[in-house]
């Protein structure tokens, strides 16, 4: 008997929905180890039998019941995935029937739909914004007068990974400006982002584990000693704090952590893809 | 009696699982409008009581019910929210139960845990990974043996954001080589492509809308000519299938859903961020 539950991830479309709540629900049996495998694009007879197939096998082999995380839409693959012997798991099942009600009428199903193409126009955005992040990452551009919002803080500080993740799923024009050594002797934001203050938010991080970051990317470097970090992380605290911007730490925050705070304080409302 | 539906998306962490399985939930309601809003990192009392009364308030100024979709995993804060007289969809709670038998354990609560920053390693992957693709992004670099994964195809075929991507949400160390004139001539992978043949994959887009994506980039360039996207694409699925590439057309496909197809077809298996 293995010590891995054996967890599949099963979908008519990418199956991010299903391994999004399944990783979730993971993670609240912290002394459980899962081997966890996703099977995407189940959206015919023939692709839910092997996948039952797989999934009964899997089970075999490990000498654990599996537990399938599933978020297809058509009943009669559901049946098909059931014969499986797994433990079905249906990510929508339990919310369709109270929202029918509420809402007054049926759902219409159709496969795969979350996270295709459904809408051209804020697919459009999304990759426009990705676009934009990237051209305007590490202050090389000047214009910021299209941005949504710009992230202002050290050399390494997460601007970058969050400005991507704000395109990337929330098709917002997340631009980045790295606060120079000139910038940072003067105290004050440099005159060209002055004009969009209310779009600016700050992102600092502790020294020692920017120290780290730093090291793993230009070893034994000045920019990476101790000493500089510690200087250039307490003028930009107090450069962001003379200029009243909003700031958090990034030392423990994930990606998504950031992106959301930082939506949250500056107000903006879009849709997540 | 406005015609939209209020929906809140509430969560003790960022939101992204509630967001997540609302979204897709919604998506099967295609004929009722929603006017859709979060409320993230909702683990006080106050800020639950907060939630509830803006919820409510919502409500009263739409004329219509609220729906709140909730992965708050406290039920102290779940009874505040529940006062807000919205329709409570919990995200976790129809599959708690199931879990808990056939895993013969109790769940560890434990609250907005789920896009933390859980596990540093992990995490740390991620970051490098995105690091990777930003710096092996449009064939710059030359060594492409770290790589987990290169993508080939012609200019603006979809290759970075799809990159990006797979490096944030599942740390894939994601190139990208755009197919110049000069390979596109000779019909062969370039020389320094060739042995890592089995991580390469193609993406492909129909010529006209490379057309139109390229004429909103460089406005009536060669580059930009239909004549020239057709020349090209036809030339790249040609070199690809000499060289016996898999290749996915990117014209109606989301970047989750290439980003999917890739990792099943190179049979990659990595949990998702």
């Amino acid at each position: 008997m293995s010590d891995l539950r054996p967890v599949f991830y099963v979908s008519d479309g990418t199956g991010i929905t299903a391994e999004t709540i399944g990783h979730s629900l993971l993670t609240q049996f912290a002394n459980v180890r899962f081997a966890t495998d996703r099977i995407p694009f189940v959206d015919t007879l023939d692709k839910a039998q092997a996948a039952a197939a797989k999934i009964r096998e899997a089970g075999a082999q490990a000498g654990w019941r599996p537990v399938v995380v599933n978020s297809c839409v058509d009943p009669a693959l559901n049946a098909v995935l059931a014969e499986s012997g797994a433990l079905m798991l249906d990510v929508f099942a339990p919310f369709i029937e109270p929202l029918e009600r509420e809402l007054g009428m049926q759902r219409q199903s159709q496969v795969g739909r979350a996270h295709g193409m459904v809408d051209f126009e804020s697919y459009h955005r999304r990759i426009n914004a990705m676009n934009y992040a990237l051209a305007h990452d590490d202050g090389v551009s000047m214009d910021y007068s299209e941005a949504d919002l710009i992230l202002v803080g050290v050399s390494r500080a997460g601007k970058t990974p969050t400005c991507v993740y704000l395109a990337l799923h929330h098709g917002v024009r997340a631009a980045n400006y790295p606060l120079t050594e000139e910038d940072l002797d003067s105290d004050r934001l440099p005159a060209r982002l002055r004009p969009f203050r209310n779009k600016i938010f700050g992102l600092t991080i502790d020294p020692v584990r920017l120290q780290q970051i730093r090291q793993e990317r230009r070893p034994n470097s000045r920019y990476a000693q101790l000493d500089t970090c510690k200087r250039e992380v307490a003028q930009a605290e107090a450069l962001l704090r003379t200029e009243g911007i909003q700031t958090l730490s990034t030392t423990h925050a994930s990606i998504e952590e950031i992106s959301s705070r930082v939506l949250e304080v500056l107000g903006i409302n879009r849709e997540m893809y």
